[in-house]
């Protein structure tokens, strides 16, 4: 705790003050969404529509739409497909990682299978392509369904790279643009689009969306080293412990040149469980974490010198506190 | 086989001339997309875009387009959509049902386990979708959108029916509009909306691509009961071994109403061996079979009405001799 950025961040429901009754309309149409006519399809959606993620995403979306007056259905619909695009990541990488808890609910793949899993996550993958198709935009869609190239070939990279020693930094932030970051740019640049906004603030809001996503991945790469098993709902190093290289894992490496136990983990196909608890240790060192925050801090001064383009309006003043959200957040 | 209509159909490369040169287009296309940046994924694409499918989908397209002069980089580029859309449904089908072969390869699951599987099958779908925004038409978009929830939800459909003795003869046809004749009626429908056809010739093109897709089924679910092991490439009568109930079943149950094996396997949770040998003898009779097949050809009868109201050309011919083929096909 003591290595993280400190004071208070403002809360989530500071943040989204400027598009709150917006974002709950989306949260209403999610719920709908789920009221189809195959009963068993229904409830599996209401169980995974109606958990309470952060959503993040849509706001994003709402947010950095507000700049100009326009059809707001059109920002509402696009805010929807972000997030139905999130929810079937979710299930999908649920599945393959055989995680059997989700914001604190059972996930798909632990209460009807892998295979239903697989299923429903098309379905919603396809529910969010067929409502972003609502915004008759055709440049809008092919971001969108980009978007999903992006997402599903992050998923994959990180899958075979994992135990792989040859990995680099640069691997890493590709990684972590396509499977997170992505989806973040998405949901500004399309907001900005739909709004009518000028090409230089698309450009903006684009580029603040895509280093908020990079700085928002770092931290939960971060998070995955800190704290205990019952404040991150997972073991402690998961991500190393499956093979996987983070920046704080990197950072390490980089301090630690010398027979370095993070290398030879990576390097045992057997995952040695003391290797693990030394490569671990050395990553929750004070210097190593506090340097991987200050990269997750750089990115988004990035993001946020994107803004002075921007009018100077409340959503401009939630789009800088998110920031300072997302670095100084605990889950 | 002596059940199965008469007469040799027509070769497909007869029934594609009209268009021949235009599926080799869509041929090379296919295997360009394999080439991406990422090693792993290459390969896995260049081995399922590489695969001799009949690509009759995107051959229906195309000859759907061909009744008025367009732009034909479009509707070729549905083409691709279309078999991109089917693969990608291939590669999860395969990877839910456990399948070890898919036209004489070994499938993505077999080879890389199915979590890669998943996510390769995911890369797939978004590529297809990216290829129809190439299309710029958002009403084809959104068709293309919709038909993937109505894949998805075909499949989540059969899996939540199977073993359950409710089902309905009007649950299987909703259930092979969903998994099959969707995607084949998108394909003849959007070739020509495409090419700019009146409304009433995409009706028709609609019409056409879903009977024929129903009767597509309808013949592959007969199939599935008809030769040997070494002939269909699975054991005879799988679909009823997984507690699938198709049209042949159906009609068996129909025709011996009274302690019926297939009501009994489909009820027994442990489905005993013997049951299922009696339940397939059953629908492996002449009767039942032809009466499937009259069902199937009836569709065609459907499908083949509605292209009196296109123009007598070559392509018009192939149309109706695909009708001929696909019911007379024995894989």
């Amino acid at each position: 705790m003591a290595h993280s950025p400190k004071g208070a961040p403002a809360a989530v429901g500071e943040i989204y003050a400027p598009i709150q009754s917006r974002l709950d309309r989306v949260e209403a149409k999610l719920i709908e969404l789920a009221n189809v006519k195959f009963p068993f399809l229904s409830e599996m959606l209401t169980h995974v529509y109606g958990s309470t993620g952060k959503r993040a995403r849509p706001a994003i979306t709402l947010l950095a739409a507000s700049f100009h007056p326009h059809d707001q259905y059109k920002s509402e619909v696009m805010a929807t497909a972000v997030e139905l695009l999130h929810i079937a990541t979710l299930i999908h990488d649920d599945t393959v990682d055989d995680s059997a808890i989700r914001r604190g609910r059972a996930t798909i793949s632990s209460m009807f299978g892998k295979d239903i899993a697989v299923l429903v996550g098309d379905y919603v993958f396809a529910s969010s392509a067929t409502f972003v198709c609502d915004t008759e935009h055709v440049g809008v869609i092919r971001r969108f369904s980009e978007t999903i190239m992006e997402l599903s070939s992050g998923e994959l990279r990180e899958r075979v790279s994992a135990h792989d020693p040859s990995q680099t930094l640069d691997d890493y932030y590709q990684r972590i643009y396509n499977k997170t970051a992505s989806l973040f740019r998405t949901a500004g640049e399309t907001g900005a689009t739909l709004s009518g906004a000028p090409s230089e603030q698309v450009a903006a809001l684009s580029e603040y969306s895509r280093e908020l996503g990079m700085a928002f991945q770092i931290v939960d790469d971060i998070l995955d080293f800190q704290g205990d098993e019952q404040e991150i709902g997972k073991p402690v190093g998961s991500d190393l412990a499956s093979g996987i290289m983070t920046l704080p894992a990197f950072i390490a490496v980089e301090t630690h040149p010398n027979e370095n136990p993070i290398i030879a983990y990576l390097e045992d196909p057997n995952g040695d469980a003391a290797l693990l608890n030394r490569s671990v240790e050395m990553v929750r060192s004070p210097e190593v974490i506090a340097e991987a925050y200050s990269e997750a801090s750089r990115r988004c001064d990035l993001a946020r010198a994107t803004l002075d383009s921007l009018p100077n309006t409340p959503s401009r003043d939630s789009l800088e506190m998110l920031l300072d959200y997302v670095v100084r957040r605990r889950s």
